[in-house]
């Protein structure tokens, strides 16, 4: 196996070292972040740490990045309270990695890809048209993280629309039915198949 | 598509609920966690919450829940400083998930699995054995999340091993050539295969 210390991590040239960190936490969650500014535009963007908090009551978190330069998704979400969250499946992977690029504020990314926004439940925020997971989100939260300066965004799920062919009978949601992507590190995209589910594990007699 | 409003949701049964809501955030990481007691007894646990915070330095952090009830991963890593975090592939997918069984502090899961303990550069806390992807990590700091009682947990990767062949020019570690899991829900496994990565996004002209 190879082997790196923290000493030679810090020593890597930045984009050798942002790619081997990013694939270090193994796969992640790929989501589409709708705002919409208090003047109007809406914005999209693709975040690959959204994460489970908790389920009474329904939690999600996700990173934010320092936000010494200006960052879109966050303001509009304090300006408003709300955003959504579109999972990423294989048809718009490419203009989902797209809203990586760095674009004015005064430019919605609805506009410069084939992704189309799209109100459900009289919500403020845009979703993403012909994503199979969307969740409406109210802002609840965020913590400061004295490490490196990034910051976790807690928000609750008030809206959930689904593909109802994903859904099994005990509340699972069946991703690779709908095609649902993966990241692996800053660019890799994966679209996985489901295995296997295991049961419930009780201790085994020692 | 199917709709569920939160108050909807709130009103599910519990097991229902953790089902879906737990599939709500897209796919997860798949990581053992490796910790040693003071008295000396290791403990290896299954995590879906791994996350990247960023890369210099190189930062991950992981949710831990309530800590009402004793929580031996928590605990060691408190009284020691240091874990491990392995990356689960096909060949332990079973003896990994049996890990969510809870047992005793006295008990090793390494003992009542097939999963092996193994030492390396001279880092206190137990690797997991035939992993593709190990970290020696260094607890930093957490935060207690106020929303729902759970906590975030940050350290430092200090050591990183890896299987030579996942490595490429650019340090991306391809994390479909060792068969590594991803997680869908409380119980959902999948062994993706890398489809695509994408070029870094600059905008186009408007």
């Amino acid at each position: 196996m190879a082997y790196l210390s923290s000493k030679e991590i810090s020593e890597l040239n930045h984009l050798y070292k942002i790619n081997l960190v990013n694939s270090c936490s193994g796969y992640k969650s790929a989501n589409l972040i709708g705002t919409k500014s208090t003047g109007g535009i809406t914005n999209v963007a693709v975040f690959s740490s959204v994460i489970h908090l908790g389920s009474e009551p329904p939690l999600l978190g996700f990173i934010l990045r320092p936000t010494t330069v200006p960052r879109n998704t966050y303001k509009n979400i304090i300006d408003t309270g709300v955003y959504t969250i579109n999972h990423i499946n294989e048809v718009i992977l490419e203009d989902a990695h797209h809203t990586s690029a760095k674009y004015d504020q005064s430019i919605s990314e609805f506009n410069m890809t084939n992704l189309e926004e799209e109100y459900l439940s009289d919500f403020e925020a845009p979703f993403v048209k012909n994503t199979p997971i969307k969740l409406g989100m109210r802002y609840l939260e965020e913590y400061d993280i004295k490490a490196n300066g990034t910051k976790m965004v807690i928000g609750k799920i008030e809206h959930l629309h689904f593909n109802d062919e994903l859904l099994r009978d005990d509340g699972f949601l069946n991703l690779s039915g709908a095609s649902v992507a993966t990241i692996n590190g800053l660019d890799g995209y994966c679209i996985p198949n489901l295995k296997k589910r295991f049961p419930y594990q009780r201790p085994k007699n020692p």
